[in-house]
């Protein structure tokens, strides 16, 4: 039987114009999978009518009157849009009519729709949310980015246990190596939080290699990198803004005058080698881990192309049980889990 | 009368191969400023007679025995080494023998020293470090890198004040705008800490900009962004990651065939012109904000030219009157910064 996933088609920057082309893309691709279009019947009918098809029982169309806005607040778009296509898309993953569900909206919207309606997994205080970045070595996940502004030790702790398990489901790495971000290598650096963490870390049977800095995250020191929600952030807002300056910096030098025009075209396909491996596209795609089922964010402003490659990520989420390994992974956990918080053995 | 800049020249990974050579140019390019090398006398003598100079009255050499090493508790530093040339150069600044230091030798121990030698301005509870970057709009300035792990939103306040105060001293600007680094532009956003930090910059006076992301970093969108050390010091060294890994990625693309190396030598004007934008030498020399005294952290990599950028950063400190600037805001803010502090007005 085929596995469903749902798509808010409403949100983002673009709706139904880029995910319905998104969702056409990925069935077309992928015969083991089937999607459910949510949001309004009308906006997402037109769509597939301007591509030249209709809902079919691999792609069906799920109405949902209400949107939520970019700017929204998270508690209104929980409380006041009971309809909106993100919470149908989440509902439908939460009754099992879909198995995962991938939405370009409001974040903040997201994650407040997901927490309440699909709750955390055993053991999992908070959920986090994580992302693959390129790194010199491969690839590389870290989280939180921005789910959680304080975070306690027993949280970074849930984010190491959470990180590896998605990163040995999907990459299939036996023992992922777990690194926890700081601002020095040495046990004694960071503040009390981090420095408690390290401890939680050590004793937790991951392969957790200690601290690592800001750097390794793009040198591939470890598989997974720990931080809370606001270090997260800003290291990747801060690692976008650079980005986008080194490439204003290269057109602009690449422009200057005839000649340099010349030597652009010259350069050409190494120019366009490097843009492809470093297009931020191929990486979106954010999951929300730590709930009962599969959420996955794209970055607002996605492509057709890059809304599909947050659909791939929750199809490869699903295909590979991440939700399950994070479930069993905590329940031999747990009776540590329960000695860090209270101070007592449960065995 | 001529400026005196004393000179750390045993730190660094280089010690007097890098210092000594920086210095000399300095003092060859700069008529108005003499030069202090702080250091074991020998290995310093030995470099100047291998550069075919020796001391002279704007150029001369204080002995110091010991050497404060690069891995070295701060706290040994400070206790156990009185005769290192970093405490020697510090208390040159303290003495009044120089008007500012330079080292690039070990940031703990050199913040430990500093602020045991030479005190916090008044109103100042801890210094904080602060260096220049490129963005797409010139240049900016961020503080604290990493000198506290752990900001009451009263140190974010006095970052902010310390942070104009050097770029209205240096870059001549009247009023810098402030931006203070959140995960959201709103003024709801972040922890508690940073909400109550962005209440007191409103109130402060200040071109309080509001809150920045990660990104703005590199956008420039203000002139100064404040924040705590922890979440600075790993943006920066994200950036510094993500650069390198940029520079090895565009290496490999433009050497992959003969091909693509016969185009990366007609691309080099444009490479070199985009090299040098980014080269971080030019930007070295993270400024110790707060003291009662100029210091200036060079990275412990810099090689002369990176070494003679955090010499010039120092001069111009001083040329400036940062201290002064800081000593008077701050003298303008007390009364307020009580209140913040202790609940009681003092006017």
């Amino acid at each position: 039987m085929n596995i469903t996933v749902a798509i808010d088609c409403m949100g983002g920057d673009h709706g139904p114009r880029v995910t319905v082309p998104a969702a056409l893309d990925f069935v077309a691709r992928e015969p083991g999978f089937d999607i459910v279009l949510v949001g309004r019947r009308d906006a997402i009918e037109a769509e597939l009518r301007a591509r030249g098809t209709a809902a079919n029982p691999r792609l069906r169309v799920h109405h949902a009157s209400e949107v939520v806005s970019m700017n929204e607040s998270a508690a209104d778009a929980l409380r006041k849009k009971k309809d909106s296509s993100m919470r149908v898309a989440v509902n439908l993953v939460k009754s099992g009519e879909a198995r995962a569900c991938t939405s370009a909206g409001n974040t903040g919207a997201l994650l407040a729709i997901s927490r309440f309606v699909l709750k955390t997994l055993p053991g999992i205080d908070r959920p986090a949310i994580c992302t693959v970045l390129p790194t010199m070595r491969g690839e590389g996940y870290v989280l939180d980015l921005g789910a959680n502004v304080d975070c306690t030790p027993e949280n970074l702790l849930q984010f190491g246990v959470m990180g590896a398990m998605l990163v040995s489901a999907v990459e299939h790495r036996e023992r992922p190596s777990v690194g926890l971000l700081n601002i020095g290598v040495e046990d004694i650096k960071g503040n009390e939080t981090v420095k408690q963490a390290g401890e939680l870390l050590r004793g937790s049977g991951l392969n957790f290699y200690g601290n690592v800095e800001g750097d390794d995250i793009y040198r591939g020191t470890t598989d997974v990198v720990v931080c809370d929600g606001f270090v997260g952030n800003v290291a990747l807002k801060a690692s976008e803004g650079l980005a986008q300056m080194i490439a204003q910096f290269l057109r602009e030098e690449f422009s200057r005058n005839a000649l340099r025009k010349l030597a652009a075209l010259v350069a050409l396909p190494a120019i366009n080698a490097f843009r492809a491996r470093m297009d931020h596209r191929r990486y979106n795609g954010a999951s929300l881990l730590g709930l009962r089922g599969i959420v996955v964010k794209s970055h607002g402003s996605a492509d057709s192309y890059a809304f599909g490659q947050a659909i791939r990520r929750a199809a490869e989420e699903v295909r590979n049980d991440v939700v399950q390994r994070i479930t069993q992974r905590m329940a031999q956990m747990h009776p540590q889990s329960h000695i860090s918080q209270a101070g007592v053995a449960t065995q």
